[in-house]
């Protein structure tokens, strides 16, 4: 079956950064065979669908997400204390398999509608998520999380190896999902354990590490008091700083820090409205960039970010960059959707198959409707995506060859359904929270 | 004609912040005269709305614009020199009636999409812009730019004074627009100016006075190097700072600037999305709250903030202020909510008829759909609001009594029309910046 797409306004983000305009491209099964300027080919028995000068571009890839999470969106706002206060307390008693289909399931839903084709997650139970984004039909990396306080799911760190290790067998070899093992923090693994891991990815090729790093002063202070490090040198010290680990956040870095990771051929995903919310601070991207790290987006998940489309978190890392730099220049719109598209896929070892519109690749692509007033006049269609575009100007969502999403009708999740299962479970939780703070919130 | 809103969730942003779910909401002729929760009253030949539950709030409060400048949005995005190189010499060619005409048209368009009810614009040839307005149906604080570089409507003071006086004449006693008058800013008016400005003000009670107030170190400059003062005590001499003056951006305040524009009750705009996306740094404004000055919510012109609702202005100021404090509590979603509608109404001097949903006052409201997964689930409507929300989810805006938009349908401007006009303009500017650029951009 071939697709081709005509009439559009293709933003390739190839390494040259061609746009065609109007331009189509063509898709066989799960791939895009040929793309090009002016007047499409003429191909017998292909479904033809003029985009009417509309946007077309790679899918976005969220570098970093606990999509279960989204069941605690907006939970306990602008509460310093809401880790150990809500989420720990509500996590111990509400994870369950079935937490994690209904959380990941609003999420891929979100996801799908908001042009994401690709995430990387971690969060318990992670065989439900990769089940949950198979279904959907979203391409993802879900990593099994390892840590030492009371997961949900496992007791002991034997028992995560073991979840990781069906993870991995679960989706030996899949399409589209790929397993992952994820090490909670540097201070919530330690080093022994980070070792530990760093042998057991060695010994499973291909499975990407992901971790948070370098995120708060907590992980700061226990680097320097435990080890006498900053909490780089001793992921570094562990083995596990290699070119399979994700690191998320990356906010507490020094130039010697961000020398190692280079070397070490990391990549990071930066989360900037987890990051600006929580007041975190402003991410080094610029610095990360120019040691040559690809660093792609990560909305964290919604309990932090809120929202899981990218299109929400372009603006901010724009003028967080800005903020930093002082000028209007850090981080043009272009390198703004570079990392939100290929860098992102780079970031997930993925880049030889996604992240870009080239012939031979993996057909993930979104189509973004220019029909709305506040995006007129497009001097810039970078700054347009980056500054004005919304996650509900995306109409159509296809990954690998198949539609997600169509003229913004669900292909693959039923949206009733999806938001039922979740908001049943979230009453659960706001009874939970009424008990905690003694009063409604 | 009655109105009456039913199945609401209405968040009044009264005093005591109270909500109603199921709320009603009573509309006769212009104004609110009847709200509360439960049961709506009967009322004989009503036109009866029920709300499905969406959110009915007022409408937001835009407290800096230059709606004109919707075309050039995007251009010459990421380039530090674009005011020298681009906007003043597209200005002085081509800022004609007809351009500000248009330019404005597709803002009015875009802020009654977005759930803006009332703006406060500066720029030239603003009587077009009152008359956009009221043609629109939206509340509107015009006010006619004075500066002494070449303006594209005067070249002269006098002349600029006469602009003045013809707007506040056209606009006398009207319901929705009322006129203004806003010197550019203190270096580019001068302190003799900005006296005989303060005396005009005097003489014409009910004129809003709008200003750019410390938002450049070129303004920090001038004021130290001219007058060896901050630029607010300049300001503050020249009899300008008072109640009826609007204080935009004040990025660069001091301790002392805050104390003086606390004790001359000016109001504060502040635009975080074009400070931010400049690099120019994060406004104070927690510290010019708790001083006791109202802090509204602007956009700026398109040119420097890509858009004009105040959706997209929410999570970067809650973020920007969290950033500054080191903590999520800064700006709690709820007072980010205050400041987008009554406290913005506040610096417009117009917090008695507008700016909350409270009998008496006048229905400038808007209708929040929560059909989209990715606002769910809710535990606090605020958050929803600052942290979720697009502005593609106003389905319904109404100012005085009148719709604007029903189901997301315009019913006092032609979408196509405002849309083909700007863009016809922005073909003009195009051909101007291939040729100031010499390539294509």
């Amino acid at each position: 079956m071939t697709i081709l797409l005509t009439n559009a306004w293709l933003l390739t983000i190839d390494p040259a950064m061609t746009t065609h305009n109007p331009g189509w491209l063509q898709i066989e099964g799960t791939t895009i065979t040929a793309l090009g300027s002016g007047t499409p080919p003429t191909i017998e028995n292909a479904e033809i669908i003029d985009c009417g000068g509309d946007i077309v571009m790679p899918g976005m890839v969220n570098t970093h997400c606990h999509m279960a999470m989204s069941l605690f969106r907006g939970l306990a706002e602008d509460v310093d204390d809401r880790l150990y206060r809500y989420i720990l307390p509500l996590e111990r008693q509400f994870v369950t398999a079935e937490m994690v289909r209904a959380g990941s399931a609003l999420s891929a839903l979100e996801m799908i509608q908001g042009g994401v084709t690709c995430v990387a997650d971690m969060y318990y139970h992670e065989t439900e998520v990769g089940r949950v984004a198979a279904g959907a039909g979203l391409r993802a990396v879900v990593g099994q999380t390892l840590a030492d306080f009371n997961a949900p799911d496992h007791q002991t760190f034997d028992e995560g190896f073991a979840l990781a290790e069906q993870l991995a067998d679960e989706f030996a070899g899949h399409s589209l999902v790929t397993a992952s093992i994820a090490p909670h923090a540097p201070y919530s693994t330690g080093l022994q354990m980070m070792s530990r891991i760093a042998r057991w990815s060695d010994d499973h090729p291909g499975v990407i590490v992901q971790i948070h790093l370098a995120e708060s002063d907590v992980e700061v202070h226990w680097a320097r008091d435990t080890h006498g490090q900053s909490s780089v040198e001793v992921v570094h010290r562990s083995g596990l700083l290699k070119p399979d680990l994700i690191g998320a956040h990356c906010l507490h870095l020094s130039d010697s820090d961000i020398a190692l990771m280079a070397a070490a051929q990391v990549g990071v995903s930066t989360n900037p409205r987890s990051n600006g919310k929580a007041g975190r601070g402003i991410a080094r991207v610029e610095a990360l960039r120019q040691a040559g790290i690809p660093v792609g987006i990560g909305t964290d998940g919604p309990m932090s970010g809120n929202t899981l489309d990218l299109f929400a978190q372009l603006a901010p890392l724009s003028m967080f960059a800005k903020l930093r730099g002082k000028s209007r220049a850090p981080l043009a719109a272009a390198t703004v959707v570079r990392m939100a598209t290929i860098e992102g896929a780079k970031v997930l070892g993925l880049a030889q198959s996604i992240g870009s519109l080239e012939v031979g690749k993996q057909a993930d692509l979104i189509r973004v409707s220019l029909a709305a007033p506040r995006l007129h006049p497009i001097y810039d269609p970078y700054s347009a995506l980056v500054f004005a575009a919304l996650p509900s100007d995306v109409t159509d969502t296809m990954v690998a060859g198949a539609w997600l999403m169509r003229d913004r009708q669900m292909q693959t999740i039923d949206p009733q359904k999806a938001l039922r299962d979740a908001l049943q479970i979230a009453a659960q939780f706001n009874a939970e929270i009424i008990r905690i703070d003694g009063t409604a919130p």
